[in-house]
């Protein structure tokens, strides 16, 4: 059963990169939810934000860097919950602009904390991170206590962004916590070019018709969840009193991103999938397989994942099949 | 026995800081052995930097933030040797300004490794990283598995700087690897303030006969290591073919903060130990006590710390005695 969101009815929720795959979702949600919401949203090109991802909703959009005061901070400061998605996930991007990483994902962060600690101290704020921050797994499955060993630029960005949140929450005792995300997936993911990781190309490459590539032999395995299960970790996140100061794991299966490819080709009725050897700058930061171990999200938030990754795939490439040039 | 600094003579050496306290014992320590040598050193206020601590060096003192390219290429395009060890400490002022704290600490660091892959990808790069990253030990002693967990500011920009060098190793073949220093002291540290940590509010209160207090009873513990012994690691990591790519705790003989106090005293004659209550704002990121296991350290760089506290405070108070109003 999905998280009841009737407690944000009435509420200001701010989504920070609100525009984009991971945010859009929430938006409409709470929404949905009679919430009031306020999108921040820096448009960076290519970043996967995209106007049409609310088209319809009536959110008010702010343009701007979340550290961007002038811009930011009268939303900051009355809304009563904050679900901060904005931040870019190429790895490949990361390592090509690292600086560029680590302002967006970790500076900025750090100005958009110091903001909410100076306008709006009592809010509470859902922070969204990434396994990657694990790099590659020492044991299956990991949970919260595994070291943390980034692989790239953006894993180092994102665990100092990550831990900012939890310092400020046990410093500074702001309301924060939070979520290490998996593979995530469902409507509203640019499809085009491989900054959003290995689903969108998969999901592209069917819909056109065209071979999959997997890598090797495609056994390495990811941790696919559907977005509206993000959506109900962070509800659920924010509506529990034992969240701030907390990280948490989501997740959900584990599939070979060989078997994942054939889902999706099954799916979707066309398309097909092919191995070739591993490019070195790909093998290089290849964590292995991974999957994560929830059960603190399930044991503290009540939290678990309910869409299976065929219903949530099919349902998915629904989504997409008459919109695909909006997302292309 | 020391570290042989022979292997340096006629190779040039870049000491980043090394106007600071770690930083200009190994200037000194690669002259003596006749190593050519550049200090950059951005000489920011009350971090420490101070030209009085290579007084009578032929060194060349560059004074600019290692990322400033314009003014640091030359000596980085030349050096076979980077000892990098700029940066700032003070976890007070870490949180007071954390985006500066970032900017010093994370980014300019992440610019300066830029810099190097893009001038003189061939250098061997000794990062000064600080067992701060680990937070309130879960066990004792600590090795460079134990979970990350900073509890300020400055332990998050440190890590992040501290995994930029081993991202940089792993995948960009820079020669890089990382101290993880604990509390240093020794000649040449400022005296003034508390940004450089408790050792030095101890020496000068000695030294001006007056009280050291401690927090609470004084039991928490701390690993105290003597710059030479540093001096020592950082020229045996820059030697080891095996350093590239890995962590080393750095540790000596963990002593209660009370009988650290105690023995100051003693070897200054002068002082005493009194015990006051913890104020909230140090409670808050205190991590109890630490110690650290070394012995990867010793096992692939072949080192080990040679100076007993008792002697090594000895030495330093020799040291400030005639020279205290250049520390304060």
């Amino acid at each position: 059963m999905a998280v009841d969101l009737a407690p944000f009815a009435g509420r200001h929720c701010l989504v920070t990169g609100g525009l984009g795959f991971i945010g859009s979702n929430p938006v409409l949600a709470l929404e949905a939810a009679c919430a009031s919401v306020t999108v921040v949203d820096s448009l960076v090109p290519r970043h996967g934000g995209n106007r049409r991802n609310i088209a319809g909703s009536a959110a008010e959009v702010v343009v701007a860097d979340i550290a961007d005061a002038s811009a930011v901070a009268r939303a900051a400061a009355s809304a009563q919950y904050v679900f901060n998605l904005a931040g870019q996930v190429s790895h490949i991007d990361s390592m090509e602009d690292p600086i560029g990483d680590l302002d967006l994902n970790a500076r900025s962060q750090l100005g958009f904390l110091e903001l909410l600690r100076r306008v709006n101290p009592e809010a509470v704020v859902v922070f969204g991170s990434t396994r990657q921050i694990y790099g590659r797994p020492q044991y299956i499955p990991v949970d919260e206590g595994h070291p943390v060993n980034p692989v790239d630029v953006n894993g180092i960005s994102k665990y100092a962004a990550e831990q900012f949140h939890i310092l400020y929450a046990n410093v500074h005792e702001l309301r924060a916590s939070a979520l290490r995300l998996t593979n995530v997936y469902g409507p509203r993911q640019r499809l085009l070019g491989d900054r959003q990781g290995f689903l969108p190309v998969f999901l592209r490459l069917a819909l056109e018709d065209q071979p999959i590539t997997v890598y090797g032999t495609g056994e390495q395995a990811r941790d696919c969840i559907h977005v509206d299960d993000v959506v109900d970790a962070l509800a659920a996140a924010a509506l529990s009193p034992d969240a701030p100061g907390e990280v948490f794991n989501l997740g959900h299966e584990s599939l070979s991103l060989r078997r994942i490819a054939e889902l999706v080709v099954d799916a979707v009725g066309s398309g097909s999938v092919e191995e070739i050897p591993w490019p070195p700058e790909r093998a290089r930061i290849d964590i292995g397989t991974y999957r994560g171990d929830y059960s603190k999200a399930k044991q503290v938030l009540g939290w678990e994942p309910r869409i299976d990754f065929p219903a949530g795939i099919a349902s998915t490439i629904e989504y997409y099949r008459p919109r695909l040039a909006w997302y292309l």
